[in-house]
C-alpha cells in the first residue's frame, strides 16, 4: 500500500485513524500481548463509520435509542478501546488503555460488556458477535413496533472477520437476518485474507459475496482503506431494504513490517517495526499521547451524537406518561409486579386441579399466563414450537411483516438462536425465551456460555429433558447436560417436578437480571406433587423437603424433575415397612448452594442415608450426597452412567433402573 | 402429485420404491413413533441409487472399498433399514422392521453405527451426517493416495434435508469440501420445503443452489421422483471435479393425505390413511410383506455388487504382501506395535532432560516421533496450528493439490472438524486429530459427543486448557470443560502433568479404539514432575502416588495437569513443617474409576485429608474427595468456582488462590 497517496488524498482522517493505530500499537506492546493487526486494517473503517454515521452520545453510553456497535472479531479489542477512549466515554481513561490485558482493567484481551459502559456485547469466540448482532436487530425492530420510531430507530453496526465467516453459527445468523430482512443490520467483513494458520486459502474458497446474496443480504464490495468509498458504501447501506453487507478489501497490519502475514494478525511488539509503522503513518505523538489538533477531531466525533439525544430526550419527554413509563420500564429490564400475583394464581390452580402433565406443557400454562403480563417477552424455538410448547396465543409470529409479533421461527438453528437471543438480551427492552431439545444444548453452548459470562437474562426451554423422550434414542437423550450446565458459572438450571415447580421456575427465571436459566423440561407426563398450596416460591430455595419422613427419619431421597414422583413413590414404599423417609425436591442446585448453610442442614440433615434420583449422570450429585455430613457408605445414587437407548420410554427407565423399586433396594443396602 | 403417471412412466421402479414406503408406513405404525414423511419422499432416490449406482455388497457390509451412505436426514431412519432389509443385509430381518424403535432392536430411532453392519455413521442431530461425510471423503482421497486406486476407489452418498442445511455445521462442512475439491462426495438435498414448525418459508429464504455454488461445489436441480432424472444427476455429477450437490424436489410424505405439510414429517399412523396410501401405490402386500417380484428386484439389487467386490478381491489378493498386510492393518484400526517402544524412548529422554514445557508442546514432541510410526495419523487444526502444536514436520498439507498430505488446514471450522474427523474415524483406515483450544470445545460439542455415542476413536487434541493463558480472558479460559467432558460417557479425559504424561497420554490414546480421547494441554510451560524413568504407563491408571509422604502421613492432594506442580511444591512446604504429604496425580478420573477398588484404596486411604488441586470446578472432585472414605471435614479444592479473568496468568493464578500457598493453608485448616 502506498500510506502517503492515503494520507495526502484525506489528511484528516489519516490523521484520526492513526490516532487508533497508534494507540492499537502501544497498548499492545505495553501488554506484550494481543492482536495488533485488526485495528491497523480496520481503523478507516471505524473512523468513517464513527465520525460520520453512528449515533451515539459518549457521556450516556446507555442511550436507549443509540446505534449498537458490535465487534465480532473481539480480538481486535483495541480498535474498540482506542474509539472509546477517543470519543470521549469517562470510563476509558488512557490509563486503562496502558492497562490493555492486566488484572482488573476494563481494557481485557477481548471485550467483556459487563467490564463497562460502551462495550455492548462480549465477543472474541468468532462468529458470536455477528450473530448476536441479528437479536440486536431484532430487538430494535421489536420494540419501534411496539413502541414508535420517535423513540426506537437505530442501527446495529458490525465488525467481522474471515474468522467470523468461517464459524458456521454466520450462516445461521446471515441466514435468519437475510430471511427477516432486517435492513438496520450493517456488516462490514474485514476482507484481509490472513488466519492465524496464513492466507484464508490454506482452508477457505467461498465467495462470501455469493454467499450473503444466496441469504438474502444487500452485499458491496468496496476498498476499505478509501473513507470516501467507505462512506457512500454505508449510504447505500442504509438505503437498501435489506440487510447489508459490506466487503471491505483490507491489510492486516497496514503499514507495518508484518502487513499482509499471518503474523500481522498477533501482537507487534518489535519497537524498530513499531517505530517504523509510526513514521508510516506520519505520527507525532509519543507513546498514548494524542496530538491536539487530532484529539480535537475525535473528539467532535464525540460531541456529533449529543444534538440527537437531546432531540431524542425532547420526543421521550413529550412522549405520554404512561408510554413513556412503560418504555422506561421495558428498558430498564424490571419486571411488572403483577408477575407474582400472576404465578401465585397460577400455582393455586395447578395444586387444586393437580394435572398429570409433562413439565413442558406446564411451562406453556405458565407462558399463557406470563406472556399477557410481561409484555417484553420475545419467544421462539428452533423449529420444535409444538414440543417445545413455547407459542401462546396472543403472540404473533415476528417476521419481515410483522415487527409487532413476539414469536419468532429461527429455524433448524439452536446456535443462531442462542446468540440471537443473547444480542437481544444485551440491547435491552425485550426479554428473549427459546426452546430446543435439552440435547442440542450442545449445538448452542458457544452461544449457551456466552449468556452467563455476559450476564444477558435469556431463558432456554430446554424440553425432552432425560431417557423419558423414549424412541428417538441416545442421540436425543442428555445424560450429561445437567451436570454440564451446572458446571458452568452464572447459571441457573431448574428441572421442575410438576406444574407447580414449572411456575415457580418461570418466576426465577424472568426475576433474573443478571445471567441466564435454562429450564430442563419433561416430554413425559408428570404427576403433580405439590398438593399443598403454598404462596412463597420454594422453588427459589433451590431445595426443600417436599415429603417428612414418618416415624424415625432413616433415608432422605433427593430428586429433581420426572424423578421426583419416582422418589415420592420409593418413600410410600419404604414407609410401608417402616422406614421413616423424607422426599427433598431439588429443582435447583445453584439456588440451594446459595441458602444459609442452616438451612441447608436442616433439609439435607446427616443422620439418615442418602440416595439421589436422577436419570441423567452422577457428578453433580457427589457433593449432596457425600458432602453436609453425608459419606459414601451412607449414599447411594439412582440414575444413568451411559448413554441412553431408543424404546419407549416406561421401558428405559425400567432398563436403566431408575424406578421407585430401585429406590427402595438402594436405601435399604445402605441401611445394611 | 399424480402417482398414477410416475407408476405408469417407470412401473418396475415404482415397485421398488414402494416396497420402501410400505415397510416405513408399516415400522412407524407397528411402533406409534418415527418419521414416515421422509422415506416417503426419499424412496425414489434410495431406489435409484442402491440399484443402478451404488456400490456395495450385503454380505461383506465391512467391504473396505464398498461406497459409503450417509443418511444425514438420520430421523428419516426407516429409509436406511427398510435398504438394508431389502438388499439383504443379515442382522436387518423383518423382525428387527417390526421391532423399529424398540429395546434392544437393531433398528433404533435414529441410525446408530454400533448396533449393526450397514449403518456407516450414526446421525439424527441434523447437520451431522453431511459434515461427516467430509471426513468420509477425505478419509477415501488419503487411502486412495496411500494405497492406489486398485485397492481404494469409492464414492460418498449423503442424503441432506432442509434441517441438515439450517444448521451452521454444514456451511463449515461445505466449505471445507468445496475447497478441498472432495470430488467423490455426492449430496441428495431433499428439498422438500417442511419442517417440524411448517413450511421452510417460516424461517429460511436461503437459495442453497446459490450458496453451494459459492463454496465451489457442482449443483444440480432435479424432480425427486424422476428416476430418469436422478439417474442422469448421478452421472452428471460423478463426472464433475467437484463435490456435488442434487436438489431434489421432493414431496414429503408422498401419496398420504398428509402429504407436503409437516405433519408429513411425523408418525403417520392413521390406519385408514395409511391403507389410503398403500393403494395410492398399488401396493398389494399386507403388512410387512413383500410381493415376490418385488422381492425379487431387491435381491437382485443386493448382488449387483458381488462382481465388483470380487474383482477387488482379486487385486488385493494381487497386491504384495507388504502393502496387503499395511492396508489391512490400517483398515482394521490396529496401531504398530512400535508405538510402545516408541513412547518408553520418549519417556526416558524426556524424564532425563526433563524439560520446562507446555504440554502442548510436549504433545508436538510427542507427535514428532508417533507420526513416522504411525501412518494412519491424520492430523489438523482449527486455525490454530502453531498454538496447538499439531502440525510435525513429515506430515505434509492435505489439499486439493496433494492427497497425500496428511495435515489438514481445517479453518475457523471446530465443530466442522469435530464431525470431520467423525466421519474419518468411522470410514476407517485413517486416525485423525485435530486441535483448537480448549474452551472451543464448546463449538463442537455437538460431534464431540457422538464421537462417544458412535465409538470414534478420534483424539482432540485441547490446549490452553485453564486461566493459564492468560490475557485472552474468559472468553478464551475453559473453567467447566473438564467437569463437562469428564461427565460425558464413553470419554477418556487426560490432562498430563509434564512432557512424560504426555507421552503416555498420546498412547492410551491411539490404543483406544472404540471411543474418543480428550487430550487437556497447558498453554504455559510446566516442569518435569516425573522424574524417575518408569516403562510402564502409569497414566493408564488414570490416578498413581508421585509423590509419598515423609513420615506419617497426614494429607493427600490430588491434581491434574498444570497444578500438579503446585501440589509438589505445596507438598514440600508441608513436609518442611513435619506434615506428611502424598501427592497423587490424576492424569484421567475415567481411568482411575476403571481400577480395581484395592488400588484406588491404596492411592486414596482413608486416614489422611485430601485437597484437590485444579484449575477448573470442583463438580468432578468431589467424588474423589468425599468419596473412597472421604468426608467433607477432611476434603477441600482449590480451583475456581467463576470464570476467569484478562491478566498475565501468574497473577491470575495468585488472584484466584491457585498457588502452594493456598493449598498449605487449605491443609493446615483441615488439620485444625
Amino acid at each position: 500500500m502506498d500510506l502517503d497517496a492515503l494520507r495526502t488524498a484525506h489528511p484528516d482522517h489519516w490523521k484520526m485513524a492513526s490516532a487508533i493505530r497508534a494507540l492499537a500499537l502501544d497498548a499492545v506492546a505495553a501488554a506484550n500481548s494481543g492482536h495488533t493487526g485488526m485495528p491497523l486494517g480496520m481503523a478507516d473503517i471505524a473512523t468513517v463509520l464513527f465520525r460520520d454515521h453512528m449515533s451515539f452520545d459518549p457521556k450516556d453510553p446507555e442511550w436507549a435509542d443509540r446505534d449498537r456497535f458490535i465487534l465480532s472479531n473481539g480480538h481486535g479489542s483495541m480498535l474498540l478501546y482506542a474509539l472509546l477512549h477517543l470519543t470521549g466515554y469517562e470510563e476509558f481513561t488512557i490509563e486503562q488503555l496502558k492497562n490493555f490485558r492486566q488484572w482488573e482493567s476494563i481494557t481485557a484481551g477481548h471485550p467483556e460488556n459487563f467490564l463497562a459502559k460502551g462495550i455492548e456485547v462480549t465477543t472474541g469466540p468468532l462468529g458470536q458477535g455477528i450473530s448476536n448482532s441479528v437479536g440486536f436487530a431484532i430487538a430494535e425492530e421489536s420494540l419501534r413496533a411496539r413502541f414508535g420510531n420517535k423513540l426506537v430507530d437505530h442501527w446495529t453496526w458490525v465488525f467481522a472477520g474471515d474468522g467470523c465467516l468461517m464459524e458456521g453459527v454466520s450462516q445461521e445468523a446471515i441466514a435468519l437476518a437475510g430471511h427477516l430482512q432486517l435492513s438496520k443490520l450493517v456488516v462490514f467483513f474485514d476482507h484481509n485474507s490472513i488466519t492465524i494458520d496464513g492466507p484464508t486459502s490454506l482452508a477457505d474458497s467461498t465467495d462470501q459475496v455469493a454467499r450473503f446474496e444466496a441469504s438474502g443480504w444487500h452485499v458491496q464490495q468496496i476498498d476499505g482503506h478509501d473513507p470516501e468509498a467507505i462512506g457512500k458504501a454505508i449510504e447505500a447501506a442504509k438505503a437498501d431494504p435489506r440487510p447489508s453487507m459490506i466487503q471491505c478489501e483490507t491489510h492486516i497490519a497496514l503499514g507495518h513490517a508484518a502487513q499482509d502475514t499471518a503474523k500481522g494478525h498477533g501482537a507487534l511488539t518489535d519497537p524498530d517495526q513499531l517505530a517504523a509503522a509510526k513514521e508510516a503513518y506520519g505520527w507525532t505523538g509519543g507513546p498514548f499521547e494524542i496530538p491536539g489538533d487530532i484529539k480535537s477531531m475525535w473528539e467532535a466525533t464525540g460531541e456529533r451524537g449529543v444534538a440527537a439525544h437531546k432531540d431524542w430526550q425532547g420526543r421521550l419527554e413529550a412522549t405520554s406518561a404512561g408510554k413513556r413509563s412503560k418504555f422506561e420500564a421495558a428498558m430498564s429490564g424490571e419486571i411488572p409486579n403483577k408477575l407474582t400475583s400472576t404465578i401465585r394464581a397460577l400455582k393455586k390452580q395447578m395444586t387444586e386441579s393437580a394435572p398429570k402433565l409433562a413439565t413442558r406443557a406446564s411451562s406453556e400454562k405458565a407462558l399463557e399466563v406470563i406472556n399477557p403480563v410481561v409484555l417484553e417477552t420475545l419467544g421462539g424455538s428452533a423449529d420444535l414450537t409444538g414440543s417445545n410448547n413455547t407459542l401462546t396465543a396472543d403472540l404473533g409470529i415476528f417476521d419481515a411483516e410483522n415487527r409487532k409479533g413476539r414469536y419468532i421461527h429461527y429455524g433448524i438453528r439452536e446456535h443462531g438462536m442462542a446468540a440471537a437471543m443473547n444480542g437481544m438480551a444485551l440491547h435491552g427492552g425485550v426479554r428473549p425465551y427459546g426452546g430446543t431439545f435439552f440435547t442440542f444444548t450442545d449445538y448452542a453452548r458457544g452461544a449457551i456460555r456466552l449468556s452467563a459470562l455476559s450476564h444477558a437474562p435469556v431463558v432456554y426451554v430446554m424440553t425432552h429433558d432425560s431417557i423419558g423422550l423414549g424412541e428417538d434414542g441416545p442421540t436425543h437423550q442428555p445424560v450429561e447436560h445437567l451436570a454440564m450446565m451446572r458446571a458452568t458459572p452464572n447459571y441457573v438450571v431448574l428441572r421442575p417436578a410438576d406444574a407447580v415447580e414449572t411456575a415457580e421456575a418461570w418466576e426465577i427465571a424472568l426475576l433474573r437480571k443478571n445471567g441466564p436459566t435454562i429450564l430442563a423440561l419433561s416430554r413425559q407426563g408428570l404427576p403433580t406433587v405439590r398438593t399443598e398450596h403454598k404462596t412463597k416460591n420454594l422453588s427459589a430455595q433451590g431445595g426443600y423437603v417436599l415429603a417428612e419422613a414418618e416415624g424415625k427419619r432413616q433415608a432422605i431421597l433427593m430428586a429433581t424433575g420426572s424423578e421426583v414422583s419416582v422418589a415420592l413413590a420409593a418413600r410410600e414404599a419404604l414407609q410401608a415397612e417402616g422406614i421413616g423417609t423424607r422426599v427433598v425436591s431439588m429443582p435447583s442446585m445453584e439456588l440451594f448452594a446459595q441458602q444459609e448453610e442452616s438451612y441447608r442442614k436442616r433439609v439435607l440433615p446427616g443422620s439418615a442415608v442418602r440416595v439421589a434420583i436422577e436419570a441423567g449422570v452422577r457428578q453433580p450429585w457427589d457433593r449432596w450426597l457425600l458432602g453436609e455430613r453425608g459419606r459414601e457408605a451412607k449414599a447411594g445414587f439412582i440414575g444413568m452412567d451411559s448413554f441412553g437407548a431408543s424404546a419407549p420410554a416406561g421401558e428405559l427407565f425400567e432398563q436403566f433402573g431408575i424406578t421407585s423399586e430401585a429406590t427402595v433396594a438402594k436405601v435399604k443396602e445402605l441401611l445394611g
